[in-house]
């Protein structure tokens, strides 16, 4: 019970990691008790009327607003439709949920809202309810957005952690921590030479195709808040399955791992908005990566690791390149404030 | 295309009246385009696998937090199965995004959360999925919610304003003006001889008997944000009918009135938490309201008026106690920041 020791809300409550899990577990689920929420999934699965139904949320606090590779409309599109394919889900539809300040400049959210339109019509999903909300200016930072969205079962998929196994291979669509360097970069007014681009896409039309055409996907999630070593470490303590990765395999862009180490930040611990973590059975890996790579949003997949046997605490393991081992633990949460 | 000579969101943007209905058909509907939002109902009604599949969503923004007959937490869930029920649906389940500032104290938080629990549980709904952000001091004003929730259809109810005729009843469940004048009356530090209470109540197990046991409805909003005013004036551009109401009949507690006065609001315009405005065909009238008053949530259920034919722009007019006609018009939308 360690959340009850902090009087106050930190902003690493909200950072993904530890302390997220802490508030969610002592001082949130008691309160909601009951057996959907408890899964903690990325998507809640109901029974409505001898089919499946798929519910996800998400707020979106980002700042800047507008950065490289997106805004903070784009990202609360992609993000909740993210959070419905990541639980084997097909995107339906998407409410949204506006709360902005006085002041705010119509031109801003009109770009914001055009980003919107344009996103869930590439992804195929439409916006169908909604809220607007104003604020007195220094009420809100400009303007925070929700999203949630329901989606149906694909036929014959169902993913979970109680499926994963030892030999199953961990595999990832592309080079990690692209948004949260993009971002804090902006925001920090640093620049390098080649322009950081966040991976911000909705990856609802990427894992339709995985999950319509190759049967050994056991379960899926998107690498956010927390990055790949919190996906990892969640996959890991969910499964009580060790999880061991290559350093070598993962793929990363030189100039955000630059800017990770001009801003001292473990790129591992750094939130993606276009990047899954998968873990699939030895014999269907290559026909998954096979899939990805034919993908604009799956070029650069590669085979990061494999779920292992776990004799004591699940742990995730990175090989360093340098033939190291360093345990990679669910990062405390401090690192990224409003990065999404 | 008034809108757009506003080069900046002011407040009354949220306000639930003129200025909110520009914003959504000028700024946000162009953008979105579709049939189901293009309805603009309290909830988006979904073809799923051959069933109805509602979908709504609200932020939460009220200051304070927490108010006589509430807090946040009790709003937000109350105010999303309304907006189910309304829509003639039986809610199912929610979703619930917390955006809390830094240094928002546990205490509150645990209350809120309190608060969400046990309204949830009353009116049988479980929170199934959820989100939480933190925002650094200063970004958010302690704590802002947001809730979706979907549900399913009740057999053989369907509600619209297509439905509408001449003779058609009006009816509401109780007094209006008492959760938007209990909020402003304690933000303004006013006190009366009887404290104001909000009405903030789920409304789906009420309706829900409602729908279940009479065949005459035909259409039903909660009169939310913009008040009596802004519902009434919706159903009657909506159905292309005048509404024709009587002052006596629409019930208003003393001290609410006496708060309204004493602020200079127009109780009409002012927002309500637990009250619906019903449509309900002549023969059923009786019925219906026989079943409202014998629930704690309709004991002052009274018919205020009823649905005329229209010759040219559709009109809501009250007659006042003394005889009078007066034109209610759709609220401009500056009144009441912050309210729910």
């Amino acid at each position: 019970m360690k959340a009850a020791k902090n009087k106050k809300i930190l902003l690493a409550h909200g950072g993904g990691g530890r302390l997220t899990e802490q508030l969610i577990r002592h001082n949130i689920l008691p309160k909601l008790r009951n057996d959907v929420l408890a899964k903690l999934g990325d998507s809640a699965k109901l029974d409505f009327h001898s089919e499946s139904l798929f519910f996800t949320t998400d707020s979106y606090v980002v700042k800047p607003l507008f950065f490289n590779g997106g805004d903070i409309g784009k990202l609360a599109v992609c993000g909740t439709i993210n959070d419905l394919a990541v639980a084997g889900a097909r995107p339906l539809a998407l409410s949204l949920s506006l709360i902005i300040e006085e002041g705010f400049e119509f031109a801003k959210l009109d770009k914001i809202l055009d980003s919107i339109g344009q996103t869930a019509k590439e992804n195929n999903v439409d916006i169908v309810t909604g809220d607007t909300k104003t604020v007195e200016a220094g009420g809100v930072d400009e303007i925070f957005i929700n999203t949630a969205g329901v989606g149906e079962s694909i036929e014959g998929v169902e993913l979970g952690l109680d499926k994963l196994e030892a030999t199953d291979k961990v595999i990832i669509n592309g080079s990690i921590g692209d948004h949260g360097l993009s971002v804090m970069s902006q925001r920090e007014g640093l620049e390098f030479q080649t322009e950081l681009l966040s991976d911000c896409a909705g990856l609802g039309g990427l894992i339709g195709q995985l999950l319509e055409n190759t049967d050994g996907v056991k379960f899926m999630r998107d690498a956010t808040r927390g990055g790949l070593a919190a996906t990892l470490s969640e996959i890991s303590s969910g499964s009580k399955l060790n999880i061991e990765i290559h350093e070598k395999n993962i793929p990363i862009k030189p100039s955000v791992q630059a800017a990770a180490d001009m801003l001292g930040f473990d790129i591992l611990t750094i939130a993606n908005e276009g990047k899954f973590v998968a873990i699939v059975k030895p014999e269907s890996a290559d026909d998954f990566v096979k899939i990805c790579k034919a993908h604009p949003l799956g070029k650069e997949t590669s085979i990061i690791g494999k779920v292992t046997e776990s004799s004591g605490e699940p742990t995730v393991r990175l090989i360093t390149k340098i033939g190291g081992k360093r345990i990679i633990q669910m990062p405390y949460g401090r690192e990224l404030p409003r990065i999404c």
